[in-house]
């Protein structure tokens, strides 16, 4: 991860993302397109001519999903950037790829909408990439994934052909689900211009409810007392103790002593059934608790969540570099996620915590270390391979929500296994004989 | 739809499903594996042999997916029925596929969960079924179908190997998404012989509200202000006229004078927010009804189900042949397929009525006839081409939770066009080179 600030260069801005890691690709062409039509006349001169395809949305992955690192042409989505249809009374949206998942956010909720999936960088990432990373957030616990509210797509597949997968319509079993290979598939596959969405009408109020632990141990219990209460709280995410340390101080109410594990949930709904769902989660949270904050003022809940939202840059400005991962776990192996975190990072002579979303056993576990010094940034990087050599260990995923990308390049086929892997591979040369899609990624 | 006493028969058993058009398939040999071992083993022995490989769940179908129209080998799972893991506090459950929806939807109940899909025949259907077809029913419409419950899936896959696809995990990006190809691929691709379900707890309190309407106009009317209420109900159903007609006797709580278009919704939730919501639907359907009831004693809710469930009973009763198909259209064509429908009976001479998931647009458009009269069969079944059209030109699919089947072969490519049924068909070589995989469906 490196600071977004390096988005706003020329340079960056098309041949890096938030990755870090020093990769930088090459391009000989950068193209923006404004309609598919455009976008299947470049894939088609990709295609007639042997050069690799890169598509690149905000450019805020964390993988190097859009890093191009084969060269030949990166194709932006920032000028197909039209709502092209919004019907709030029928809960549905069609938006090009390239407007921004903030916009798609504010433009629901204007109409007492919400477009659920709230991933971290919601004003610069585009709704192109969410899809193509599958993208989640915190409120995923409740409302699923990107992909669960996408019902139809429009996508540019080789050797340039715009084919409609689904459209606005909410069920659809006619065809194999080629709509949700797409998503996911980090533009590999094809290119995604147009989505419809589906949305869901806005809770009438949002109330968190924080519980703080002495340690991970009596925080991991917290999270089970909430799934076990019977209420859907619509987000459950944690911080550790390190991550408290560098974060704790801008806390808006205050850390006190013996706060060293947050849990965080949240309740949702009309304005009964979020304090109902709210008094739940205090008691759940309770028992064991140094303390429960539960604000209930609108500009409170802001604050916190903005908080929350900065977590990952107090991390980063500790020592100016972080590899903020995104394994993914069987719930009852979260115990075993925050404690081997921080032995890895031990391990390898870094400093290493552990925040993200619980509730779907989804953790950013990560490791620090100054860009000035490379022995200690190799060390982070080692550690994430440990890592994801833990998610595997543990019956998970090595990525929840950021994707392989360039990143995680050999990890698939050992998650996956030779069959699966095969089948993959398959699928990829089924779409892409030519591997010119985004090569070297998602492998 | 035929009768489902049909599959008590020793052969309907294995040959035939609830499609119905006389068509029944032959088999060489019908196995009942126990283990996924033996699932690769049958697979294996029917790749080396050339043999076509056609699985079967409860033969509750209504596209004829499980019809062996090839002979070959069928292959059951009633004896792949063990539940290997339950973890009610975890929300989630480790199924085989021959499980029936029914006992999973029970086993969930009892520790105070949900398995929220909730398809016509469950207590017959398996889940292995319902995750070949995607099904869905009336409270996807809140919930979403099969597939979004489901976190992996073991499979047996050309030309015998078992591969796991995701897991007990919520979130997963490493892959294409494999699990999401698998469901609802009918059997084509591989053989789901096990899944990770995921829960949710279960609402305290259903409550249905039906508002009765003197015509479609005046009801889809009240659909469109319930989606406008800012509440999300559990369930949006429609029956029209002449489904009234058929089984509005046995209504429990009476269809007044006038009352010919019911819509039937319901809340859901904790006790306080489904009387919310309910109170909400109720202000919303009365408007221009003739009448509204919202039941609220346990026992007259269930009736009322019960009632629901057995329509398309009632409505086999009146001829003895009935075609039922589950087309699904944007919501804003609700009305046309509610008068369409009608019209494409009338001009083929057969009684047509609709009913079905409003909601989801996704309508149970019917057409009756005599199996003593082979000309009215046949009229009803050119009526079902006419309404497959129809669907296409709505924007809409021609199949919302049933499948393609054997039923709607050749649908396919005019739905999805020459480049996406390309794609569809590129996905079966991957997966399946030699066409074994119930060949002739899904096509």
């Amino acid at each position: 991860m490196v600071s977004p600030e390096a988005l706003a260069e020329p340079q960056g801005r098309y041949l890096a993302d938030l990755m870090g890691r020093g990769v930088r690709g090459t391009a000989d062409a950068v193209v923006l397109p404004s309609s598919a039509e455009e976008v299947a006349a470049v894939m088609r001169w990709c295609y007639e001519n042997g050069v690799p395809l890169t598509a690149r949305g905000g450019g805020t992955g964390l993988a190097g999903g859009a890093i191009p690192v084969a060269g030949g042409v990166v194709l932006g989505f920032e000028r197909l950037n039209r709502i092209r249809q919004f019907d709030p009374l029928l809960w549905r949206m069609h938006v090009e790829a390239g407007v921004t998942t903030g916009d798609v956010q504010r433009r629901a909720r204007e109409s007492g909408l919400r477009f659920p999936p709230d991933p971290g960088a919601a004003e610069i990432s585009q709704i192109g990439g969410n899809i193509a990373c599958n993208a989640g957030g915190p409120h995923a616990f409740k409302y699923g994934v990107t992909g669960h509210w996408v019902t139809g797509l429009e996508v540019v597949v080789p050797p340039g052909e715009i084919v409609q997968l689904g459209g606005p319509i909410r069920k659809d079993v006619a065809s194999y689900d080629l709509k949700s290979l797409i998503v996911g598939s980090e533009g590999t596959l094809g290119l995604v211009t147009a989505a419809w969405l589906r949305l869901v009408p806005a809770p009438e109020l949002e109330l968190p409810v924080v519980g703080l632990y002495r340690d991970a141990e009596a925080g991991i219990g917290a999270i089970e007392r909430v799934l076990a209460c019977g209420a859907v709280p619509a987000a459950i995410e944690y911080l550790d103790a390190v991550t408290l340390s560098f974060s704790g101080d801008a806390y808006p109410f205050g850390i006190p002593d013996g706060g060293a594990f947050m849990v965080m949930t949240e309740a949702d709904g009309a304005a009964s059934e979020a304090r109902r769902v709210a008094t739940e989660l205090q008691e759940a949270l309770a028992e064991d608790a140094v303390a429960v904050h539960a604000p209930e003022d609108p500009a409170d809940v802001a604050e916190l969540w903005r908080w929350r939202g900065g977590a990952a840059f107090a991390i980063l400005a500790q020592r100016g570099g972080a590899f903020s991962e995104d394994i993914a776990v069987p719930l009852d192996r979260l115990r075993d996620v925050a404690r081997e975190t921080l032995e890895i990072g031990a391990r390898h002579g870094v400093p290493a915590l552990s925040f993200g979303h619980a509730g779907d056993g989804n953790i950013h576990s990560t490791f620090l270390f100054s860009p000035d010094d490379p022995d200690e940034e190799r060390r982070a990087d080692a550690a994430c391979h440990d890592l994801f050599e833990l998610a595997l260990r543990l019956g998970g995923t090595v990525t929840g929500e950021h994707g392989i990308g360039w990143l995680k390049r050999g990890q698939l086929e050992r998650q996956l296994g030779a069959a699966g892997y095969d089948l993959h591979m398959r699928i990829k040369r089924a779409f892409d004989p030519k591997n010119l899609l985004n090569p070297g990624k998602k492998l």
